[in-house]
Order: structure tokens, then C-alpha cells, then sequence
């Protein structure tokens, strides 16, 4: 009953993440009713999508069409410490932590981690070309690698996992530091976080 | 700090109805992740919508490349009675309608309908494009015209302003039947639907 590229539409939508058949189906409708001027823009961005690279050091998102070097704007900003890697689960994770505009050192984006605490082949993929580069060109020990993963208990499993697999490729493994967020009141903090910001008083 | 490409697509996407702009920044990856063919097959799908045309009898979407007819084939179809109107709100709406195989007529989409009970000037448009329909093809008088509109507050205040909108129109104005839905149980039934299966019992 649906015209074919409605049809079309909705299964392909309907197959992204956080998007169910309904969803789709009503998009669809809505980009119809928007014009056919809307509909080849939307296309044309997603097109565009294929000009993204990824780096070939920490694995994050990049276009850069000056430059042949398969790297990101944060690794190939000599300003940025080589010897200071924070490793991220998602390229929104790295944002993040760019926004603060505190972190002078550069990113390992590995996935995102699953419960079980076992790593895929991609992220052990990752996790060894960091051991590479540490080797590489930084004479076998990072100053610091950051694991800033979430404080939750899969995070801290993961993370200690993690850990584990770079022993002795940093001097120090560290991870986000741990207390009441601002805005926060003590009164609502659970005791955890209460208890992590007695210990990280400053 | 996001590449350009990922920057307006998450834009274009946020604006889309029901997603947000995590979802669309996230989207963003997910399609990156799956490599240029998935994103080029996605641009393609939704490029093909503006092949959609709409009916200029009951305002559904159709793509029929075979005849120069601005009809759907609801409205092309001789076996459908033109003297039997649903008007709905959506053309999933329709869709619905049409799975049952159960109506015989055709239908007019109006667009969804506002809580203040009042036409927009789309809707206008498409009840007088209805109206001059049933003076030119039927005499000016309709066999049944079924607002096919929710059971809610609003869609009862809605119904009954098209039901004036089409008074003379039709011999017969109505609405779909009420009552307890299929595998519904009378014990959790509230007392309206109740009611209304009462009164409505064969």
C-alpha cells in the first residue's frame, strides 16, 4: 500500500539506532511535506558523511583535505603532549573533554565497551596501536595515560581491565577524578560520590 | 571541534521531529562506522521521496510512473465507490483503514488536526476540494462521508466541526464504531468504551 520509496525510507530509518518503524514511517511524511528542495539537502548531507576520515592515531572523525597526513586536527598539533593519552570510549566523549579546553594531550577513541568486560577485536586493535605508537615515539612509556571512562561499575570494570592491558606502557594510569559535580548539592550526593569527594578534597 | 560534515547533519537532523541532538550526533557516527556504501544507499533512499507525488483527490502520497493522472490508486481504482468518503487525519491513518480491506470508498487526508478545534488553511482547502468533488461527481450529495477522526476530547470536537463544515454534503455523516477492542477484556475496559459497547451491541 506505501509507495516504494516510502517503503524503502522507512526500513532503511527504521534500522538506525533510537529509531523504531513508526518513527520512520512518519518522517518520511514529514520530508515529503517539507519540499523536494529539503529532501535533497538532507541527502546531500548525508552524502557528505563519506568525506569523514578517520585517524589514524586516535581514531577520531576528521576531514582535513589540505593536509595528505592521515591524521586529526589534535594529533597533528605539535602543541599537543605525545606523552599524554587519554583514552576515551566515544568520539562524544572526546568532545567533551575538548570543551574544557584542560586536557593538553591527545585521545585513543576505543568503542563503546560492553558489559561483559571483554573487549572486542576492534578496540584490542586500538589499544595495541597505542602500545605501537608508545613504543614508537615515546621510547616504550607514555608520561600519563587518563582512562576516562565512566565511574560506572561497568566502567570500572572495563577500566580495570583496561588497565591491566597497558600495564607499563605509562607511568602513570589515572583516571577522572571523582566528587560532587558543580551545581550539586552535598544534601542529594549519593554516599559513594560523597565519600569519593571526602577523599579527593582539595 | 566536530568536522563540518558531522556539524550539518547533526544540525539538519536535530530538527528533524523526534529526534534530538544527541540522537542526531550519534546517528552521525553510527553511519560513519558503517562505511560509505550504507551512507551513499541512505542519501540515495531519501533523494528517491521526491519521486512522491500527492494525490489531488485525497491527498495521499503515491509514485505511479505508468499514467499522467494526478490520482493515487485508491482514487483511480473504478471499483472503489466514489460516494463513500473517509476523512482522516493521516495518511497512516489510511493505512490502517486500508489493511482491514473492509472499506469500499475513498478518503481524504486532512492533515493532523490542531487541539484548538480549529482549521488551518490546508485543511480548508481540502474540505472545499472535497466539497466541490461531491457537487461535480455526485450531485452534490454524498452517500456516507465517515470522519474517521480519534475517539479523544479533541478528535470529538474536531469531528464535530467537519461534521458542520460537511453538513449537506452527505446523507449520512459518521464515525467508526465504538466499542471494546479485539482481545480487550470488559474487567479493564473504562466506563466510556463500556458505554459505548453497550449501546453499540449486535
Amino acid at each position: 500500500m506505501l509507495p516504494d520509496p516510502i517503503r524503502k525510507f522507512a526500513d532503511l530509518f527504521a534500522a538506525l539506532p533510537g529509531i523504531g518503524p513508526r518513527q520512520a514511517r512518519r518522517l518520511a511524511f514529514y520530508l515529503i511535506s517539507q519540499g523536494k528542495s529539503v529532501i535533497a539537502e538532507l541527502a546531500k548531507t548525508i552524502y557528505e558523511l563519506s568525506e569523514i576520515k578517520s585517524c589514524s592515531q586516535c581514531f577520531a572523525s576528521y576531514t582535513n583535505p589540505k593536509t595528505t597526513a592521515a591524521l586529526c586536527s589534535v594529533c597533528s598539533d605539535p602543541q599537543r603532549r605525545p606523552d599524554v593519552i587519554a583514552v576515551v570510549e566515544k568520539e562524544t566523549d572526546l568532545i567533551s573533554l575538548e570543551k574544557t579546553k584542560k586536557f593538553p594531550g591527545r585521545y585513543l577513541i576505543l568503542g563503546e565497551l560492553k558489559k561483559d568486560g571483554i573487549l572486542d577485536a576492534v578496540q584490542k586493535l586500538r589499544l595495541n596501536s597505542l602500545k605501537n605508537f608508545i613504543k614508537r615515539e615515546l621510547k616504550g612509556q607514555a608520561e600519563e595515560i587518563v582512562l576516562a571512562i565512566n565511574p560506572t561499575t561497568y566502567g570500572n570494570i572495563n577500566a580495570e581491565m583496561i588497565s591491566q592491558e597497558l600495564r607499563g606502557a605509562a607511568k602513570n594510569i589515572t583516571r577522572l577524578g571523582r566528587g560532587i559535580p558543580t551545581g550539586g548539592e552535598i544534601e542529594f550526593a549519593d554516599e559513594d560520590t560523597l565519600g569519593e569527594a571526602l577523599q579527593n578534597r582539595s
